[in-house]
C-alpha cells in the first residue's frame, strides 16, 4: 500500500478525477482518496513516482 | 440578467457541473460561474426558481 499526501482536492470532483487518473497507471489495483486527510491510498504493484507524476498531470500536488 | 449566490463551488469541477446544469435549464442563453465571489451569473430568459433547482440539484446549495 502506498499513501500520497495530496494538495488541492477541495470537492467529490476532485476526489473522481484523482481516482481516475491513478487508476490509469499501471499496475494500480485499487485507489482510495480520503478528501479530509487529503490523502491518496494506491494499492497494487505500481511505482509510487508514476503515481505522483498522474496525480500532478490531473492538476494536483503531491507534498508527501 | 439573474445573480444567484451559491454555496458549496470549491474548484473548477464545481464550476463545470454547475454550467452544465443550468445550461440545460429552458432559456438560459449563457452562464458564468465566479468561484472567488460565489456567484452565479446567468444570461437569458429562465425562470430563476429553475435556475436555483438546477443548481441545487448539482448538489449545491443557493442561498441568495
Amino acid at each position: 500500500m502506498t499513501v500520497l499526501k495530496v494538495e488541492g482536492m477541495s470537492c467529490n470532483h476532485c476526489k473522481m478525477a484523482v481516482e481516475k487518473a491513478v487508476k490509469a497507471v499501471a499496475g494500480v489495483e485499487s485507489v482510495q482518496v480520503n478528501l479530509d486527510k487529503k490523502e491518496v491510498v494506491v494499492n497494487g504493484s505500481a511505482d509510487r513516482a508514476q503515481v505522483a507524476k498522474a496525480i500532478e498531470e490531473a492538476g494536483y500536488e503531491v507534498v508527501g
